[in-house]
């Protein structure tokens, strides 16, 4: 036994966090504990508050301590455009990309039978209430392309081809800076049956 | 602006420990508040502890809460032999591989003229100390073999000569399961120099 209590509990709780194992979580307490407590102890003060007040809006079930996020509550952004996508991470890739003006409708997860997840789960009666209630044109299908994000998708469309909207899926294709040699066979058959005329 | 208030500055925290960048702390952050919000307040509580509570053992310098640590502490470790080391990983490495019964000396670093880091720094004056009240016998420097380690080894060997103990360095060369193909020249000339007859 070479840590005192206080230390092995630290040590141990820092392996609530991914990615971190035995070995990188005793680095962390020891870097912390030796050249930087006032960063430890904000880190505590910041993990209490956002554990304790963070929930969700209450419009796109996003992650916010505000009962409307920021992107719901901005009177910037485009009414007529919803982008429906899996996960609060997605927000941030989609927003860092400024390529949408529109709003959110985060389902925090993806249609998963067998983890006993279905659409009440992910939100989908929300979602289409929302649809009803507000003036949205477009809705744009931005889970991932993986078999659950296709199914979660597939399920959507479904729900939703009753009320008329416009409903459209985010492409998929090679990505830009990507050499084609290492491109996997399913994107390269996405890249070709989407292909446009120049 | 992706991030509410709360999020952002729980990213911001989580970037002090090591090795962990900003994709990383965002990753760290939302597993927390989407999937393990128990485990954030427990981290929360051991961090504030540990930072608030964990100092240095009287008489090894190891970090610990308590007034002596338990190595220190404990009557079943050797009194005569004594191993100083740069940093208490040193000490859990040492112990973890069981080949050491006699107690440690902890330094918190090396000496570094440049970083403004002297012998009162590194607990010299408080090794010479405890070397002279004590029933230490032999003395097995294990600081680190760099340059750095290396002065410091050769400063406190310098400072022990007078007091006629046994001053003993922990052995270099070619690591267990290593190949010698992948060995570096300097420890190579160690392995050779320290070679032993069979």
């Amino acid at each position: 036994m070479s840590y005192s209590p206080l230390i092995d509990q630290l040590i141990t709780a820092l392996r609530c966090l991914p990615g971190v194992g035995a070995k990188s979580a005793q680095r962390m307490a020891f870097q912390l504990l030796e050249r930087d407590r006032q960063g430890g102890r904000l880190l505590a003060e910041a993990l209490q508050q956002a554990m304790a007040d963070v929930g969700h809006c209450a419009q796109c079930r996003n992650l916010t301590e505000q009962p409307l996020c920021g992107i719901c509550a901005s009177h910037s952004r485009d009414p007529q455009l919803l982008c429906v996508v899996e996960s609060p991470a997605d927000v941030v890739a989609i927003e860092q990309s400024g390529s949408f003006r529109g709003r959110y409708f985060v389902l925090q997860g993806h249609l998963s039978p067998l983890d006993g997840l279905g659409p009440d789960d992910i939100g989908i009666p929300q979602l289409l209430e929302r649809l009803q209630e507000s003036e949205v044109e477009e809705l744009i299908i931005a889970t991932n392309p993986t078999v659950e994000g296709e199914a979660t998708a597939h399920y959507i469309v479904e729900q939703v081809r009753p009320m008329g909207l416009n409903v459209t899926r985010i492409a998929h294709g090679v990505p830009l800076g990507g050499e084609l040699e290492y491109v996997d066979g399913s994107t390269l058959t996405h890249a070709f049956n989407g292909r446009k005329a120049l």
